[in-house]
Order: C-alpha cells, then structure tokens, then sequence
C-alpha cells in the first residue's frame, strides 16, 4: 500500500479541488499543503486533514517524502515555484496559464526536459469524456476536412465594477486576464482536438471598467458574487473583460470565438462548434454529457456520454455509465490518474498537456496581444 | 370589400411564400406575377390561382390595376425591376439585397423619396416576436450599457461542391453570397434590435470550394439537397462560404459573428447573444419563440412567446396565444400587414425596414468586403 | 381562377385562424362567417373582410354559393351545425370535440355516410411535419415492437380560479374540459402515429378549484391572462382541471399521459414519448420541428424539419425548407390544404381526421370518464 | 489526522464509486473490502489500494478497527449484512432498497434505534444541488399550494432479452425490478422535496420480456452493453420492465409517473415536474445542473448551478461555482461527507435519508405491487 506523496500550493478555490481530487485516486496521499504568507497554516492543514503545512515552499521542497507537486497559486508565482521544484526533483503539475510570459515558459520547459521529470500543465478542460470523443471523430477522419472553428468561452463573475479578484492585477496575473484565463482554455482544447495548430490570429479587446472598486479585504475566486458595495479603493485595470479572435488553423482551416467575464448569464459558457466537409460537432461545458453531431444528409445527432457509444480511446475518460453525468471536478480526477501513473511507471508515454503545451499557449497568447497592438493579423510561432 | 391589387414578381422558393403570405392578410389580392423567360406562365397563373401572368415586366407595370409589387427575383433584377416599378408608380416591396451595389441602392432610395411610393427592403427576420421583444428590452435601458454583441447565420445547404444555385454565380447574386445573403438579416436585425450602428468592422473571407460543380439543369433554392451528382460543369466560385466579423457599434460595444453556408447540420441556424451591464439575450432562430434572459445575480430566464408575457410594443407582433408556435412564414404575414397597413392609410408611419434599410446594409457590405481585401479594419459609412 | 366559397361559424380565437389559414390556399374563398347573436356582425364583417355575413346559420346555410362551412363555435354548438349544414348540402369541416355526447357523434357520422359529403374532425395537430414523420417511422416498423406511450398535454391558462372562459360552463362545453379539450389531441395523435387502438383506460381526474370567479363580461379563450379581477360571480366548477390516465393500446403496448391547464409555465405543452424494440421518439409541440430519436446502441438523434430529410410520405406535410420554421397556424393550413383538395377531386381518398375520427375521441372520452367514476380499468369500445 | 475507518461491501459499479467517493472527503479511510466469494480479494485490494480484503463479512465485521460499513452488495443481501452490521456495532450506509421486504425493513429500522448507530439508506439522488433548491422551494411555499407532480425514471439498459444483469433475478433482486430499483428513487426525491406523503397509488406493471437470456458467465450492471449473444440460459422473468403509478400525495395534490429499463436511448432520465398554485419547477438529472421555474404572469425561469443564486440551505450542497458542473458522483460525496459528520459529532441530527427512509419506500412498493394485484386504489400505510 505504498502511497506517492504529493504536496500542493495554494488553497484557493482551484486548490482545495486538486487536494479532493488527488484523493480520489487511493494511490497518492495529500502530504503537504503550501499556504500564503498571511493564511492561517495550521487551521488550513487540520481542515483540509494533511500532515504538514508550510509557508515557504523553498522550505518544503527540501522534505525529501514529498515526490510531486501541484501548483495552484496566483499566476505569478507559477514560475517561481515551479522551477524551484524542478530543481528539488519533484515532479509538477501546475496549474494554467504556466507562466507569465513566454520566456519563463521557455526556461520551464527547458529544465523540464533537462530534469526528465514529469511535468503538466493544467488544461484540465481537455478531460471530458465528450471532448475526447470529439477529438477521437475529428481525427479519424469522420469530419473530413475541417472548415470552420467557432465558439466562446463566457463567464459573468467579473460583470460590475464592484466585482474584485487578484486576477484583474496585472502583476499577480499577467498582462493578459480573459484570453490567459479562459482564451488559453479554448484554443488548447481546439488544438487537442483537431491536432492542428492556430497558425495567425487578429484580435480585439476590450477592457469594460477602465477602474474597478477593490474592497480592503481580499477576495476569493468567484466569491465575489456574493459581496456588498462597501469600502473600496478605485483601482485602474489594464486587463481585457472581452476579446474577439480570428484565426487560421491548419491549412484551410478558419476561426472565430470570444472571451468575456463581463456577459451576464454566462456562468462558465465554454461552448466550440466545429464543422467539417462531412460533418459537424458542437459542444457546451455547462452541458458536458451531451455532443451534437450535425450532418447535411443524415438526422443530427445528440450523443449522450455513455461509454458503450464512445469511441474506444474516449471511453477510458468515462468512470460512470450512460446517462450519469460526470462534472467539471472530474476531469480533475482523470488528469490526474494519468499523470501519477506516468510517475508510477517511467516508461510511459505522457497521455495529458505538459509544460510545452503551457508553452504553446503562451506563444498564441504573446501573438494575440500583439495583434490587438497593430490591429491586423499576426503570425503565431511555430517554435515548440 | 375593396382589395388592393399586387403582383409578384418571382416564383422561386420565397415568391411562392409571398404569394401565400399575402392572401393571408384577406384586403390584398394576388392580382399578377411575373415569371421568368423560361418559365411557363399560364401553368404558373393556374397553380397560384392568379389572374395576370407576364415574363415581361415592363409590360405589367403598365397595368393601372396594379397598386404595389414584390420583387422576388434573384438579386441582378431587384434593381432594374424596383426601379421600374417605382416608375410606374406602384409601391414596391423589394427582397434583401435591396440591389448588388451601393451605387444601386442609392438610386432607388432617392427615386423612392421623389416618388413618395411606400417602399420595403424585405428583412423580414425583424418581425418574430422575440426580435421585436428583444428591441424593446434593449431600447428601454433593460439590459443596461451593451458591452458585447456575437452570433452566427449558419447554414450547410451549399456544404458539397456539387450543391448548385443561381447565388452561386455573382452575375446574378452579386460579389457577396454568404454575407449578402444572410450576414445582411444579421446586421440588420442587430442594428433594429440595439437601435445602434455599426461603426467599423474587421472581416475574413473564405471560399472553401474554389470551384463548384453546376447541374446543366437549373435547380431551385434549398432544393439541392435531393440531388445526385451527374451531369455538371466545373464552375469557378468568386463569392465566399463564409466570413468572420469583427465589429464596433455605437460608442463602446464590441461585435462579433460568423456567417456560413457550410456548416454541416445546420439547416437555418440564426443566432445571436447581447450582454449589457444589467442583463443578457439569446435567441436561436430554430427555436424562434424562446428568448434567454441572462442574469448575474438572480436566475436566468426562458421566456416562451406569449403575447401575455410580451413587452406592449412587442406583442402586436405575436397572433396566437402562449406557446402556439409561429414560425418563418408567420413573418412574412407581419412584415405585409403593415405594408399594406401603411398604404391604406397614407399619413402612417412606416414600421418596416424601407430602401434605405436595404441601402444601409449594402454599405456596411461594401466595408466588409474592402476589409478583407485590406486584412485590416475598415469604416462603415455614416451616409443615410 | 374558380374558387370554392366556405363560411365559418365562430369568431372566436380558433375562428380567425380558420379564416386566415383558408385564404393562404389560394382557391378557397371565406365568403360568409357566422356570428354570435349578441356580436356586431357588420364590424367582424369589415374586419374580416367578408361578404357575408349573420348570426342565423340556418338562415346562412340556405344560400347555395356556400360550398363548405367550417364550425368553430363553442363545442356545445358543434352537433346541431355541423348537422344542419350536411343537411343543408355543404361539406362540414368542425371543430374538436366533434359533439359534447358519443350519441350526437354517433348520428354526426352516420349522417355523413348518408350524404357523402366531406367531413373532417379539426384534429390538426396531426399536420405538424414531425408528428407526420413520427406516424411513418412507427408504422414501417423503425422502432420495433411498441412498448411504451407517454406524456401531457399541458397548459397554464385556467391556473388561477379567476380565469374565466365558456370551456368552463359545462353547458357549453360538455362534461369533459382538460380530456374533451387536450386530451383529445393527445390521444388522436397517438393512435394516428402508432396505427394503434386504446384498448382500456385508467383515469384520475381532479377539479382543483371548484368554484371560479365568473366576470360579468365575455372572455375570450386564452385572453383571460392580462384580465385583472374586478366584479366576478363565483360559480361552481364540474369539469376537470387535470387528468392522469393509464391505458393499453394495441397487443402489448401499455401507456400513461397527464393533461392539466393548471401547469404553471406550461403554455401549450404538448408532449409525446413513443418506445419500441428497436428506437424510440420523443416530441414536445413547443418545439414543434424537432424530433427526438432515441436508440441504444447508436447516438440519439435530433432531427430537425428538412424536406430532404423526412419520409417521403411526411415530406408533403413540410412546406418551407429545413430550419425553417412552420408553425401551429401551418397545421391549419396542410389540414385545408386536403379537405378542400378532397372537395375538388371527389375520387380524392380523404387524408384527414374525419367524423369517424371525432366519434372515436368521443368514445375513448366516455370511458375515461367512466373509469374515474368507477376507480379503475374501463374498456373502450371498439365500434367505428 | 485522526481518520474514520469504513469497510465497503461489494465491489460493482456502486461499490467502486463508493470507495472513490469517501476517499474525497480526506477524514475517512477506506480501510477494508468485503467481496464475493468468487472474487479475487488480493486483486481487489491492491487494484483499490485497501489494505484488509475479506469474503466473511462476519469475519470482518470482528475487527474493531473498522467504525463504519457501507453496504453495495446485491439487494437481497442488504439486510443480513446491515443487520450483522449494527450488531457488531458499526455505522452502517445501506444502498437501496434498504431490504427486500417490508418485513425486514422494519427490523432494521427497529435495530438502528436499539443501536443508537447512525443509519443511513442511500437514496443519494436527493443530494444535487438543484433537488436541494427544489426543496428549499417548494417548503418555503414559492410554489403555492401544490397541485400536480409527475415525471418519469426511464433507462434502457434492459431493452434487449439479451440485456442481462443480477438484478433480474428475483430471488437476488426482491420482488420488485424496476419500481424497487428506480421508482424508489423517483419518490423518495419527490416526498423530500414536496415534504408530503405518498397516501395512495393505483399501478399498472408490465413485463415486456417474460424470458430473458442468461450469459454462463456473470456481468456487472451497465456492462451488458457491450455483450454480444453467445451461449446464454433461457430464464423466466417475473419482475417489471416498466410501471405506471397514479397517486395521491399530501391532502389535494395528484401525481403520476412512469419507470422503465427499457426506454430506448433513455440512458438515467430522471425527471419530475411539480406545479403549484404560484409556479412550477421541472428537473432533468441528465442535466442535473438546471433547474426550470415555470411562471404563469412572468418568464419562466431557468436556474443554472450557481451557489450564489441559491437559497442559503442549497448552497451547501454546491461545492464548485456556477457553471462548474456538479455530476452524479459529487451526489455520492455530499451524501457521505454528512454521513461521516453525523459520526464524527454525535449530538449533530441526521441531514440524510435514514433506515427509516428506506423503510417508507418498502412500504410504498408493497402498495404499488398490491394495486397492480387488485388492478385499482391502494392505500399507503402511514406506519412510521
């Protein structure tokens, strides 16, 4: 009954859904948890049931126990954190977007590769069962040549200018907040997919509230929502609430979707339409059992997850059978099955994002600011 | 039990519904059509059930009989016919495009002044009664500041090469086929609905079929479908399969949509979503009595058309009770009431697109095709 | 240009959607409409744009340019019409419920046969596309052995006790409301998809209030919504407002639907779900141009109104193309579009519910009530 | 870092999301499997990572180590080991039907109080977020009185006479398939839901395959899918593929419902609608996240997931934000986290269904089977 032993950073919102998740598995034990320098460690670590707690992580990378990390802080320190621990020797999973430019993403994936552990980045969003089903069709063939790639990604947590959250700080969060936050979500998806890559974009942003209200006290993620207008400080933001991208994807492949925090309604609409010279396929997060399939000379199609009817590569995504719906939480569970598996058995081929794709991403990201910049089109480097 | 008298011009697909729209009004008769040169117009009198027939529209219009036109011919002929009927002196009620150049369309408006003769750019898409709630949710500050609008118009009735239509061929439907066609219904009901203008647009273009295979016998509209490749001439395509949009309308919203004719499995998908600071729409012209509300902080809503349910202004536009569906054609039965309202009466106020509604849409056309040739953003002319 | 002359008894809300679907056929003329006596006949005249008109039908049905008549009165009213007129020559096409008794039906269809004129049950929900498509899967055997039938027909309209219409008065509705009125169509419906006979019936109704606040002045149906209670008198209620009912149909098949107008939300529900061996279906009328196709091993499918894409044989039913919507008001139209055919060719087979057809809902209506009354099974009789 | 030690009977599709899902919680292991006395216990307990295995559940049940026990075996075994269970002093979580008599039922209800041990039978659909919202709905009176409830339990996973599955056998199963299975489930939501009994039922049962064909070897529930016919046993089968209930519930409110494994393309379709004299609410557990609020004088409503949209006592059940998907095993974990609470905190009441729980819906079943028996009304005990 030997346990990996694993410890994660940050324990916000998206990190006590790691510590749940990584429990699920029976095979690897929640060992540490990394708090902030203002948390409350103990009262963190008896609540969330883990042996140590630690607000140094240099400190805890020493702990020789610990074989991997989970790496959930505010974006910024993604890369401090994520290259001390390669350093250390553990092997990381870390959260999206990897870093804060692509040049720390470059050094991560360099180390990486020179360290030769194991390492991923969070494109968690990868792991619906529907999603897999999805690239499995498109890249059999049963699409034929793909046309047209359109969708959205609409959130409406950040809607008032009362709405706060360190995400909108550039310096916590990097000069990009929706298309780093959620853009980087749906153009890694497409790319898994289709197995084709994003070759230019044109884009347009738009920053909504020029200033926000910061409330003296600081604010969970999606927490938000439930807060008065009280004492704020009016804060200027130089992040996007929305932006719309064109692409090329491919050779003959074109693009379209949006991002936006600022569409009321929208709780975490992450909705792609793909169409095919055969057929289409359609698809929408806050309805994740469900994958239209649309045709020209055919009824279409509205295939509900249910491992019989999966494609036999999609179908190992699926715990559950037909009609019993698995949510956001465990696409959670399946990437990281996969990736303590790539731990346990070394000579496995790494089936989930690494840090190159946290790298890609941040390379569409780079031309996509760019491109607002000259208002035109712009080329997205092919370097991996 | 006076009845004005019209005459159609055009018996494809959509003449035929005019026809049958028209009689359901009950004060106007369908006196003539005009058919085309080829055609055998005492079969065509016989099956409509109309008095006149004419391949010669010249002809026609000298009968005193005649008060008003439609012209449903393909879109070369709207302008000589429209003009011609204003001539006359009739009232003319022209399909969308009004005309195949801006320069056309500029004529007719300005005839269509001088003359004082009702006139009616056919952007019937306006009249389900959703749209019309929509408009009037928007208009009265419901939905707040808008911040985004985004959508598509996607069909797949041209998705093979082998899909033939006199659209195809630019010499008969104009330089733009999928944004002429169906952009412009976009366009136009985003601008009636927000009450605000496209200022500048960002466009790219793809024909995905450079050449198409043409059937030596004509085939109509939508009727492709059924059949088999045999017989065809290798034809080159100029007009496009699709566009993406990029857009600004009025002082700070943002815009974004897709138009295609491609898209497998999606017979007449019209679609759009508006986010204000206050609250969101939906609409999906395949499910054209439902309307989403979106909310930040209260749920979400499914209005189901119900003239009980409308906004006062809206629900004139709606003749049966909650929940008894009115589809397409019942569009086409409002938009003619009050054409044929307005002629009756002529001190009303016009309450459907006029020429100038049709002009307006060209000129945000001729922007969009010189954005795709300049990969850049380009103005929208502010001209009426 | 020979148009057969119809008159329409009743102006009520179904009585104007008789008139305008008649005039979309193009060789039907509304020559007469028969009013109530207390209604100003001159005004619905010049309204509804019709020669004739009177509030004596007897006096109506004497004049010899009448070809059909079209009976949309309340249903007490329907038996002694619909009788005159076959007597009076003219071709009857009434209103659902046939009669308010299976007696008055019975002499309806035998007067029928007598005179072999044309008669029709207005059953039009028949006529919708989908509900064709369903009948043509069914019967050519796509999903097997039928197993399962089930449902509602549900609406919201009388759910307050002061919503006041004639259906109310069993007077002049009959004994039955929600089954005479809705029930009806669903169980008319069921037999024309399945080809199917209900056998026996299990039925629980409910009267929730049993006594409502009666205006002094007339209401039309479905109007009562935006009426605000001003000087009512409370009047006893012997109808019901809701229904659930258990039954065979056909060798092995068992079934079960609910029908209610007290269903908050629910304007006009009308919903059916067929199972056999092979597929299922699924349809909700609100929704009218999709189909649901339901299957095990294979994805479900969605399947949305395309000419091209329906049997052949409910191919005819569709009139506009795929994504295109048709409407409640579109069944009345294919419904005319038949009777009037038959009318014209007297070799025609009628394709439409006839006499016989309403006589049957009749039967199947008087069991149900039966069945209430005894608290258990009640065999329908099987007469034609 | 004390933890609760639990043992898991059985080790099927339940029993493997069972030990999943009290891994999540953090405070409580999974410290012993009881399996099959065919079963590979070292297998299973290395490849679910437990350390004790054992086919004696007596044997197991000796170790005092263990606190707590969850029940996940065939249901005809659910009695004899919960009973040895309480005996020996644990906690136990018993999957449903709590017994396969009402007889036994009462026995183990009896035993718990005797124990004091906390009881749990695991009616786990209660706990999506979007029941509990119901629930917070229709108890705080937004509904009005309640007037209708009705819905369906459909699945397909039977359709077939080659479908075969332990609970087909009754001597394995009880006496009752399809309502002991499903049905439960579906009134069980609507009495904690609505918060009133089910006072009598009038049911209609049918068994569409009165033989079935055994495979020689065993397969898990769902699995049969993927099985193709090869040698198989002829058997008889006497329980039922598919019910109609009609029943009464609380002092006017009427409800009716069907379940079904042989629903083709239904793969977990649980579904009930409720209507009030103020509104409605519709549910789909196959998206489970949504809830419908039907409005007679304003828009209906649809409730995506959001906790902070909820009511206060919901939002506990909703762990992730809105539009983060909650699936069918978070249900598992709520359930279990308030189980483990209620160990952990011996004065703390019982926010889960109870033994006694289990028993009610054994009482219900018995006068589901007796009205079909007597083909009329049946009451339900109201025995506590």
């Amino acid at each position: 009954m030997k346990r990996i032993k694993t410890a994660v950073f940050g324990t916000g919102f998206v990190g006590r859904i790691h510590v749940e998740g990584i429990r699920r598995l029976g095979n690897v034990e929640v060992y540490a948890i990394g708090v902030g320098p203002d948390d409350d460690g103990p009262k963190f670590a008896s609540e969330l049931n883990v042996e140590r707690v630690s607000s140094d992580y240099h400190q805890l990378l020493k702990d020789p126990k610990i074989d991997a990390v989970h790496v959930c802080t505010p974006n910024a320190l993604h890369f401090p954190i994520a290259k001390a621990s390669l350093e250390a020797g553990k092997h990381v999973l870390c959260e999206k977007p990897l870093a804060v430019s692509v040049a720390q993403g470059r050094e991560l994936v360099e180390l990486a590769r020179r360290t030769k552990l194991r390492n991923c980045t969070f494109h968690n969003l990868r792991f619906y069962p529907m999603v897999q089903q999805a690239r499995q069709m498109c890249q059999s063939g049963e699409l034929g040549d793909l046309l047209i790639v359109q969708g959205t990604y609409s959130q409406d947590w950040l809607l008032y200018d009362t709405d706060w959250n360190w995400r909108l700080v550039s310096a916590e969060g990097g000069p990009s907040r929706c298309l780093a936050d959620i853009g980087s979500h749906w153009c890694d998806a497409i790319e898994h997919i289709t197995g084709k890559r994003i070759s230019s974009v044109c884009v347009d942003l738009a920053t909504f509230h020029k200033t926000r209200k910061r409330p003296k006290a600081a604010v969970a993620t999606f927490a938000g929502k439930t807060l008065r207008p009280e004492d704020y400080d009016e804060v200027l933001v130089d992040t996007e609430d929305y932006a719309a991208v064109m692409f090329r994807i491919g050779d003959r492949t074109r693009g379209c979707f949006t991002v936006s925090q600022v569409s009321a309604g929208r709780k975490n609409s992450f909705r792609w339409e793909i169409y095919g010279t055969k057929s289409g396929l359609a698809w929408d997060g806050e309805r994740q059992d469900e994958l239209w399939i649309g045709q020209r000379s055919a009824p279409n199609q509205l295939l509900l997850k249910d491992p019989s009817l999966l494609n036999p590569k999609a179908r190992t995504y699926a715990d559950l059978p037909g009609g019993h719906s698995e949510g956001y939480d465990d696409t959670f569970k399946q990437l990281f099955r996969r990736f303590y598996n790539s731990i346990e058995n070394p000579n496995a081929e790494p089936d989930y994002p690494q840090f190159a794709d946290g790298l890609r991403q941040l390379t569409i990201l780079e031309a996509e600011l760019a491109s607002h910049q000259r208002r035109g089109w712009v080329d997205v480097s092919t370097e991996r």
